[in-house]
């Protein structure tokens, strides 16, 4: 797998030593999310949305209703920018400048398309898998007027950057002295007991996908 | 508390039913948070950059490095949006078009302004306060130098929606007939046992904070 090509766009400025431009080091921060944050601008008015996506090679896929504002705007093919970002922690340090987070994040410049016809289907299977790996076999498929009511964008990674800390708090030399304490909170994100759909029917038991998930 | 007036900009047009425009709901949400999504532009192209924030009021601060991006564009007080978005779970419909998360989220729209004199303080302490109540009184106090390094902007919520959803999947009629498991996956952010700093000197007992934080 190759780099990105760093420029002013992507170059991680703040704490240069935590910036990776390594299509691996990506790949793996956005294989770890469910959701992204989505930047496109109308007028002079940026826009932020949560939204769900697939990634898959080095295209990213977007999803949803035909009629919506981030797939009305994107599929003009303007520049957009996207993040995933994953928290492992709060990072407590003496000095009240030195707090930080741990944390894994990306943000993704590129343009978006349409994708059509069959690779449609495709893109969408993309986009399930990364929120329940195998759960699209299990589903009942989308039919035509569900497939028509839904569009899916394709942006190819143009350029990336991602940013990661880890570990301990950087205090200045001298505040090594102070009595106050310093470490770190890990967090992290986990699955809970599962909900059965209240009408679900009987005898019907928990899927792979899903025991996959949790286990 | 108020309503945020509701246009063009921050309608919830997708599943209307799930937004809300009132400061109560919409501080909960942000309060919640830890680091928010923060988008700005320049020339055409669109940033997304993940930042930690505080609020109070109907005010949010950021901060940065005087010389980082998101500093010295947002300080020009260009349009800026930014998004705070929680997940509560996978929710797994029996057909694949309605498969959803649980989520609350918040979108906000405003411009930024830059902090000045003593209020630069207290803009820190609001947001060392968001990240973890309490840990400000404990940490060695900001000097002159670090207050020098670093800028704070003030962003008053011009608007703002909401969007949450709950509960279990909805499926077509029909599909509540089919052999196929449905169910929420709930998702939860804990935080884990406490590292202390390898240079913690012996004797400093974990700190109130923290133990309010994961009690």
């Amino acid at each position: 797998m190759g780099d990105y090509r760093i420029d002013q766009r992507n170059k991680v400025k703040r704490v240069p030593e935590r910036g990776y431009y390594d299509e691996e080091t990506v790949f793996e921060i956005l294989d770890a999310g469910k959701i992204c944050h989505a930047s496109f601008v109308v007028g002079d008015q940026p826009f932020v949305i949560p939204t769900i996506y697939g990634r898959e090679g080095n295209s990213l896929y977007l999803h949803g209703a035909t009629t919506s504002r981030l797939i009305k705007q994107l599929e003009t093919g303007v520049q957009m920018s996207l993040a995933v970002t994953h928290l492992d922690g709060l990072v407590l340090a003496r000095s009240a400048f030195h707090h930080s987070m741990n944390y894994r994040s990306v943000v993704v410049f590129g343009t978006a398309k349409l994708v059509t016809d069959e690779k449609k289907l495709h893109a969408l299977k993309v986009i399930s898998d990364q929120l329940v790996p195998g759960r699209w076999e299990e589903s009942r498929q989308p039919n035509s007027k569900e497939l028509k009511a839904t569009s899916v964008l394709e942006i190819k990674i143009d350029q990336a950057s991602a940013k990661i800390r880890t570990g301990g708090p950087k205090d200045d030399k001298e505040d090594y002295e102070l009595d106050i304490w310093a470490g770190v909170v890990p967090m992290v994100t986990t699955y809970q007991t599962v909900v059965p759909d209240s009408e679900l029917r009987n005898g019907i038991e928990t899927p792979s996908s899903v025991l996959n998930l949790i286990n």
